[in-house]
């Protein structure tokens, strides 16, 4: 039987900078919240201030952009110096522009300018992703073990936009410390007929539930605990068995423009 | 102040069935949780049971493959019959196949399939998607008004896999009676900037919230409901306004292989 969830905003209780701890800045915000953890929680952390406080930031004035940067900042009716941090970003990975956006590949998937990103940065200065969720959550999650005695699941959350549809919804850049794909393949249906493509995105799903109450602009909520959700812990051997992507030519969206059935 | 978010699944009391009525099987079901509605709750329903209890069914031995259905059946390793009806339920409009899936375009959007399912609807049997998903919600949005005397938000939900993303999260098909949009363009930033390209798609964020407690395979969870969102209700003059979609020329993920940049 699934429990109710409990999905909690924990506001900071400061403007995260770069110099800012990030378990001392949560605790603290915790502590403001007259919050504590439950074994079994999982804590959803918004990505950009796990890059803020690892200065994964550059100014706009560093940039020097090159031509390729400046023909795609047309397309994309942007800055030529963003465009160019989205291309160093991606490493030239990307499948072309739109008016906002130059769609990329990196380690963290398909995504609209690299990661890269204007708003909440202040001025002149672009916020990047994490160098490395993975660790960033790994860390996270042994420093509350070691000072809370609680085990906590990770997830350290970004912004995603869904083919045709307006508006962002949640994904997982990474996870911690727990199942974050339920495989339903070779479960039954209800008349007993095995399930074929039938995988669950649980870390997607609940970064997604996360971000409703952790919002985007100056809400300053770059936490929110999910309590009730019947969560299989995992250890690290297994964690790294897990790959939350798939290839280009597997993918329902952009597979067809690369493997073109035979008309 | 954003509260605390609460999501509760809601089991069907019985296994919902062509001639059932969808309000009786949801206020039974709610009796059975021990649960009634509030102002301002959120009612998730699973695009499956309203096409179940609106007949939107087809079998196996009424379709006659063509020619083009039984070569796209073959690049998706599928069977000939699905593809037939697949091609049928999108009006041709699709993109291509990879394994498991043609890639279709119909009002619902981009998606596999065009949402016909074999999971969960018996042997021989495909479930479509309900003919008017926004004409269901408006009905059992007033329907709950009349005999319960409470206004409720409906989302009308289905499955959705993401670009190059392995799993599924949730989709809203229509929504009814709440602000399904959340368009912060205009807003500031922390900075005082203003926010250029962010708007959420809070209905889908909600259905996928909900999709983590109801599962996919023989949980028989066809709603789920959401207390705490401080939804904003709208009347039917401003909902027919408001369009989920972009086109495809704006989509970051199709745009760019229509609009191929200068190279």
């Amino acid at each position: 039987m699934m429990p109710n969830l409990e999905i909690i905003p924990i506001p900071s209780y400061k403007l995260v900078e770069e110099s800012d701890d990030l378990l001392s800045i949560l605790e603290e915000s915790l502590g403001a919240s007259e919050m504590e953890f439950e074994d079994d929680d999982i804590l959803v952390i918004a990505s950009k201030v796990v890059a803020v406080v690892e200065a994964c930031i550059v100014s706009y004035s560093s940039i020097k952009p090159s031509k390729k940067a400046i023909e795609l900042a047309k397309n994309a009716h942007m800055e030529p110096e963003f465009a160019q941090i989205i291309l160093d970003e991606s490493n030239g990975n990307y499948t072309g522009a739109v008016t906002g956006a130059i769609t990329t590949f990196n380690k963290y998937g398909l995504l609209a300018n690299a990661g890269a990103d204007q708003s909440n940065s202040g001025k002149e200065k672009i916020i990047l992703l994490p160098r490395n969720c993975k660790k960033s959550a790994e860390n996270i999650h042994k420093r509350i073990f070691e000072k809370m005695k609680k085990y906590v699941g990770i997830i350290i959350a970004d912004s995603r936009t869904t083919p045709l549809r307006l508006g962002t919804v949640g994904c997982a850049l990474a996870t911690y410390g727990f199942l974050s794909i339920l495989d339903e393949r070779g479960k039954n249906d209800l008349f007993g007929r095995p399930m074929h493509i039938t995988v669950r995105a649980i870390a997607d799903q609940l970064a997604t539930a996360a971000e409703i109450v952790m919002g985007e602009t100056d809400e300053m909520i770059p936490f929110a605990i999910i309590r009730g959700f019947p969560m299989i812990r995992i250890s690290k051997d297994e964690e790294m068995d897990l790959n939350t992507l798939i290839s280009p030519e597997e993918c329902m969206f952009i597979g067809p423009y690369i493997n073109k059935p035979n008309e």
